[in-house]
């Protein structure tokens, strides 16, 4: 895509355009297929309609309509760079970022408006002092707010600079003012981004717990908790979860999938709502036996320091864990003769 | 306002010099209007006095004072820019801000106490370093003040840059204190700005939930938290709340206003103080029916991370809602044959 | 100070020179006073070795040390600007940033490194891309941290811009990489000093509850929990505490003072200990009385959503602070007739 | 390592080459001994291949392998800033990084995503419009695409700046949206960071409550919130820990070695398991003794507003505090008499 501009070879330059033709080809037999009406379906409308739908066509539309109107062709192809929208629909946080925006809109809005009475005064002064000295730099307030904006947002390119004292306090008064509202903006959004994520987390989370029986069995406020304390974890098959001998800092419930535990006769398998990894956390020492997936799984993580806390204030479940963790070390032992 | 600069052609200019005497002449009316002493009321005077009232006649008076001082028009009509500080009635947000610097005043000034001594301490040594290789730009204490300042803010205009080896050390210095200062004041005005916010809607939020008779009723710790999790959201009449067969987050309690349950026999109508959407949230799926205000409606809502973590620890809500849905489940069922 | 570098008429300067002199002597005269050994103590010696000793010392000598080594007293005189210093005894923050800054030693420091690291390998790669090409700016490793500072700060001068391809490619990464620094360090010193804060309000505002006898007499745990909502308020004397038919959103516990409550018939005073501005808070309406302080006073301030919230866990305060609300009411009732 | 570039004598760079060769010596030495095969272990190809060791590989082998290729000595020695790499396995803080990163692998992505699409959409927008003006500047999109990294991370080197109207609304637009993505970054980062680190003291201090008997024995609640609270010090031998007459602001448990207290007529001595400073928490006076440490000692600190929080939810605490220091009182009480 970026190639399209520099001086290049012609015969690059047709290969790079085939290829482009060729994608532009495959986005729309795409874009067609998605939107095709379907008999009994009334989704069709929706998919043209919905965000999806609008992206798609806005990133194939605007090229050949350039090319109709006469753009040269160096120029429309630039608006392959529109395809680049099409990503969105593959990141997650980018809905994350929607909702934080619209969540948190008033006090976005607010701080625009600071944003906006600072840039325009501080345009206005400049304009004032500065125009006598600088005419074709402040000389019209348009020029005196591009060097406002440059300031407030400390990107300072330099090529606008005060030389008046007092533009200069008032220019310092300014980058101050920016250092401010970059402050406000950083915290509105870095505290709606966390709550929104811990949100999403939340839910995701609560899904996999009542799959796991051990876990769905505690009383509703001891879920909750828990919920909030685990974190999800995907492996694929034949992939070390933990490694004999290495520092233990958590344990693991298996929300799906199987495991191998590597114990010395002959391994264990463990399935859906078993756990593993405990005895490093009851009893502090390093991993006991490797781990391994047999097929792509998913887990359920707890921190030793969560571990803790959450067991101090809930002795069921440490109790529990502690039971199954004697259980399965005396089956082992008792195993471990007839293995032999 | 910003058209008052540019060469322009004549009749604009003069177009635009009617318009914002037209203006001037609006500000003046509404401030005589606002102000005007009413009988048997002693609010006059206090609306002078006022912010609003102060800022009002800031906005307006410069200009015609400039006008009368002859001060060329073109830059007595840059005043006109202050009646952007009228908007500042309308942002919210700026109260909001008045009171966490307010609150934090002893934060911000200690950040600006060490901002000043870091400032002065550069910009002496830079002065002594640099000013016999650049006099021009560091040849004086405030030029290198100049200096300091732009370095300090990270704004970096590179009209002054150090030479010597050991200026640029302290450049560099400078620099990472830069972010130190930064850091500080974005931490402190975000946490404040964050903490006042959840205040601010923590109030408003109780009054909602004391109207909705359902919520009302729970303990006082209950409430005390749930108007915590709660979110006000306005919608205006003939707007889609939920839509049929999209994946339900939240479920909502109507304040005031009206909404259609639109089910397949007959609509059904909720008035304030019922509540809707929760099929989801206690099932999981996706939304049963497509619900659309029928006059202006304020809601409050609650998330599905919300309404499982609350629900664990104040089962009563969980087991009304339930009861509620199951009613009105059967009344459904109950209804449909015969709308048939 | 500042006024010691520019060009100046001989006598400013010398009336400039004759002020600095008597600061000089001020100061010497006052660090004499301040650590002259007195009978019976041992404190003298700690005060030269204290960290405030120890900045007056280093604000005074320098200037007669470099005036006897022979450096033009412009120079010397520069060297007042330590007395700047001075007003770090005044700034409670700095020593707030103090042990921010050694509780968070372990985290700086390891963000120092990352800052180091990047700033050297990024130095090393533009020094060997760029030197062909720009051998003035990027000719030596030195000259290449030099850019590497400017730009993973953000401040970009833009005095050396790297030109090759590859150089602005690592460029764009260490900007990146420069943000994402940043992100740090603001994180670090934010929460410090937002929980180093929190923990000095609440031992200065433990002492202040436990001098009003209504709070003190709560159970440990409400008091706890109080001391972390109340704020400090200290007011002059003939001070307008609240305004009548101002919006109420918190009350006021006097900790030392007196305000004079202008009701109606006959001013009410109230002492240490007494609480007013409740019933804005019970009842939701504007303030029913104005009230002003008669003697320098502090107050404990809880606001309307902290009241809620506590009270709805602690209903022991609501009911007393109602109580008083009811007896107060009645008495101004009863006396309002004999006042008449 | 930074004086190999500088036009310096040759006698002081034979030196320096040869103080390099003795270094890279020493490291080739180091990994060798650390990663020869021990009979009996199977951790030497382990090491080889672990985070530590593949870093000390590539800060060794480049150097020999570009002299060998052929590269001017200069540039090969450039190379030994690789060594710097090795400073990573001194700072704690790096892998603490590593695992927030991990952690928040998501979250920087999509912000990743929402920085690329603007850099994309924002160096298109100005390469069409500026190309024109600025063939030099803005002639190809890689070069537009540099500009706009410069603006949007708020660099701002000022090389290249968009001069058309529409050019600078733009680069407006990218400023603030740089500020937003940046304050993202910021929220992330920070967020995980603090997270991270507080799990890993919790882990921490557990180790070392659990070796105080008097903290062991409290209930499992009331341990997970001191573990919380409390801080680690460790001071060497012969350190002042407390002195008489300061403020007191904290209490101190021994985990490990020993102190003295210097009480009047004959000092006492604590080991682990005991606890001092509590009187100035107690009683809210200054320290009543000095206390040094004899050996090199562990602390576990407890601030004076995390002891009142505490002991308000946890009476047993305080008694225990209060009935030990009644005890070592009346112990000095009664020794006083016998030691004079």
């Amino acid at each position: 895509m970026a190639m399209t501009v520099p001086d290049l070879r012609a015969d690059v330059r047709s290969w790079l355009q085939i290829g482009l033709w060729c994608c532009l080809g495959f986005f729309t037999f795409e874009l067609v297929i998605r939107s095709w009406p379907r008999p009994g379906s009334e989704r069709h409308s929706n998919y043209l309609l919905s965000a999806a739908g609008l992206i798609d066509v806005l990133a194939l539309l605007p090229i050949p309509v350039a090319l109709l109107v006469g753009v040269p062709p160096e120029t429309a192809w630039l608006l392959a760079s529109l395809w680049l929208l099409k990503l969105t629909n593959f990141a997650p946080g980018l809905s994350l970022l929607g909702r934080v925006i619209s969540l948190e809109a008033k006090s976005l809005e607010s701080v625009l408006v600071i944003f906006l009475i600072v840039l325009l005064l501080a345009g206005m002064a400049l304009h004032v002092l500065e125009r006598a000295g600088q005419p074709a730099k402040f000389g019209s307030l348009p020029l005196s707010l591009w060097w406002a904006v440059t300031t407030l947002t400390t990107t300072g390119y330099g090529d606008a600079v005060p030389e008046t004292f007092l533009g200069r306090v008032i220019a310092a008064m300014v980058m101050i003012c920016g250092l401010g509202v970059f402050g406000l903006l950083t915290g509105i959004l870095a505290t709606g981004f966390t709550a929104e994520h811990r949100r999403r987390d939340f839910i995701r989370n609560w899904d996999l717990v009542t799959r796991v029986p051990f876990l769905r069995n505690l009383n509703p406020a001891a879920i909750v908790e828990l919920t909030r304390m685990l974190r999800r974890l995907d492996l694929a098959e034949r992939t070390v979860v933990v490694r004999r001998g290495r520092p233990g800092d958590c344990m693991y419930f298996i929300v799906s999938g199987e495991v191998e535990v590597q114990l010395e006769p002959r391994p264990i398998r463990l399935g859906p709502g078993s756990f593993f990894g405990e005895i490093a956390l009851l009893e502090g020492g390093p991993r006991t036996a490797t781990v391994v997936t047999t097929i792509p799984s998913t887990f359920l993580i707890l921190e030793v320091s969560d571990f803790r806390a959450f067991t101090a204030l809930n002795p069921d479940l440490a109790r529990a864990v502690e039971a199954e963790a004697t259980r399965r070390a005396s089956a082992t032992m008792g195993k471990t003769p007839e293995g032999q």
